[in-house]
């Protein structure tokens, strides 16, 4: 099953940056289900919550001023589904990927979700493969042009860009509603509920305000929606 | 607003299992945002992904069997804020909370959804005090007991899991659609989604078979209660 030739190996590791000691993660990391049971999507599961940190840690040290819900909106902006499509393809994975023989047909060397897929699990084999240290120096160099240009000004209004993106597809804007007042005077926290009747989507978040609350829940459809509109 | 003395944050760091560089670090962890405005939000967001990283780590080790839908829901189950509210019990955490005077007053010390955050943001802290290799070591080892119990036969049923808090509380049913089928015929996606009407929630969730994809939503729909219960 595996049609990769050591030529084509040794270069995706070079790109990578990193030398596998054991070469069955790498080619188990390129494997999509669909050429054999031996497949990425567990190191898939791995490498997600490898790079979740890597970019939680990034963010943090970066952006000290920001709060919480900032960073985790700058972090979901690289963990996204369309990011990490792109870091992959940067990296030249779509030539390298193991497929079965119906995904090659249908186009799935480009299909941006197995490519995010294919990184995430690349990440996870690193971690197999290397010290904890190790994966976060070489999958953060992966990472580090997509988190270095990510802006808090960018992450921030997730509102407006939520309806800029229905609104581009002619649909109906989200509605929002406050479910729950909880704490005392000075110290509320606010859940509202984010709706998209047209699509039967509900995303919830809670904070201090109900503007802020507002936001998060906006930033989780959008997070939703990229995935959802993969294809 | 640091109320506490060298003795109680001595023995607060032998429970931990871990001695502070810089006591800072500690004390923010603590520290909650009623308190003052350098609080463990921050670091809340860091230690969580820290968390998470570490048991999907262990999950993918000491199971190597089971497919990243079981690996999912078994992180999820120690992740989720009852269960980190619990470690934060076992360590004791209530005593060392700095809290400001509202929530001490509305009995804050002993909320499940403050212990389990400063749980987090102690890991955070750990994680900006030490090495990565050694915050993977403490905080697993705060984690050890509720991992090494998860199981994936209890993990697995997600669907009948919901139904049965649900009828607990006399609540109607989730109702489950399928939103999509996607792929060619021996590798379909089926994306569902599970609904609690009452509720106005709704989880999203897809995998290769119908009844996979509704217990992985069924479980999305756990953790979003097991959040919003607490209180």
């Amino acid at each position: 099953m595996n049609t990769l030739g050591g030529p084509a190996l040794d270069e995706l590791q070079r790109r990578l940056g990193y030398q596998f000691i054991d070469r069955n993660h790498l080619l188990r990391a390129l494997t999509h289900r669909s050429a054999q049971r031996d497949h990425n999507e567990r190191l898939e599961f791995l490498g997600d919550a490898l790079i979740g940190m890597i970019a939680a840690a990034y963010f943090y040290q970066r952006f000290p001023d920001e709060d919480e819900g900032t960073l985790s909106r700058l972090r979901s902006s690289v963990v996204r589904g369309q990011s990490l499509a792109e870091i992959a393809e940067g990296l030249d994975l779509s030539s390298c990927l193991i497929l079965g023989e119906s995904e090659r047909k249908s186009g799935g060397r480009h299909r941006r979700s197995i490519l995010a897929d294919t990184l995430e699990a690349l990440a996870g084999a690193v971690m197999l493969d290397a010290s904890l240290e190790t994966a976060q120096a070489v999958v953060g160099a992966w990472l580090a042009d997509a988190m270095g240009s990510a802006s808090p000004k960018d992450a921030i209004d997730a509102k407006t860009q939520l309806q800029e993106w229905l609104q581009a597809r002619g649909e109906s804007l989200p509605q929002y509603a406050v479910l729950d007042v909880s704490g005392s005077a000075h110290e509320q926290t606010f859940t509202v509920c984010c709706e998209l009747k047209q699509r039967k989507l509900v995303t919830e978040a809670a904070a201090a305000s109900r503007r802020a609350a507002e936001k998060l829940a906006a930033a989780e459809m959008l997070q939703k929606l990229s995935v959802s509109r993969d294809g």
